[in-house]
């Protein structure tokens, strides 16, 4: 049993970072697939799947979705945008937490595919927010079973996020609490 | 702007598989730090971070713990687990669903960074069944303003898991639902 080790994903976990302003570089969609791969491959219980993906590359509605989401205004920067969707009927035992926990993992593939391939990203959030999740149903023509979770703009940085060091040992219990 | 790319990193991301069976070799404590490291990188809604951690070591401990946990058999084996525990009134707005949002991209990290380990590792559900989350409360004298979230066996596989492609386009939509 080999067990080779990736220093280079470790350091991509430890630096991915919230990117909010993109250049005009635009992204292909070959680029955006791969992110979606990455996200196809994070876990769900029992490997019941309870996502899907949006890909909005169209300037008017990135623009549009960025006016009428909170803290959403980099979406008229980005190149793209994905919006992770949440399914729970495809969830584990039909569960909203299961799709919420299993969104919740694709997303965070997305986030640290794109620190890998050079892009930046942030997740913006849609879900609990019930008008947020109102706006971008109704904009999208998404159906009431779905759950719009998150919006994800893409796009390259223009500079480097700054990296702070999380790590906090207070936080780490032994054997119990 | 310097954009390399780390196509180790999306291969890590697309290999990562639940790994249910473990060698006895030992795992270091300084190893289970760097899942913890990652971990804490994890995104949280402005910058609220909800989480906490538990390492467990103990044999009898991990084999209690089995024993009162559904689909938890694998911890047995395990040379240690992580305990992930959100925090609701540290998250944003000191709601519980920015902490299983934050807490699962915790998680998805501690899994990446031990695939990229040579570890396995797998998702033990113990959120949102209350029975799980109460008997784990208890065993590890957790306040009751702590949900233990999951708990995460660690150990060095004893073989290769298999590694499907999951990648689907009929759940990828363009522009809009």
């Amino acid at each position: 049993m080999t067990t080779t080790t990736n220093p280079e994903t470790i350091s991509v976990i430890l630096r991915r970072r919230s990117v909010r302003n993109y250049s005009d570089k635009p992204v292909d969609d070959e680029v955006i697939l791969q992110l979606l791969r990455a996200a196809m491959s994070a876990p769900a219980a029992d490997r019941q799947f309870p996502w899907k993906f949006i890909v909005i590359r169209d300037k008017e509605m990135l623009h549009y979705l960025a006016s009428g989401l909170p803290s959403a205004e980099m979406l008229s920067e980005a190149a793209a945008a994905i919006v992770v969707c949440a399914a729970p009927q495809d969830a584990f035992a039909g569960r909203v937490e299961y799709a919420v926990m299993a969104c919740s993992c694709a997303s965070e593939n997305i986030l640290l595919a794109a620190e890998a391939l050079g892009l930046g990203a942030v997740w913006t959030a849609i879900y609990p927010n019930p008008e947020s999740i109102e706006f971008v149903r109704y904009e999208l023509g998404m159906p009431a079973s779905i759950i719009p979770f998150n919006i994800i703009p893409i796009g390259y940085p223009i500079c480097e996020a700054p990296v702070t060091d999380r790590y906090d040992p207070d936080i780490i219990h032994w054997e119990e609490w």
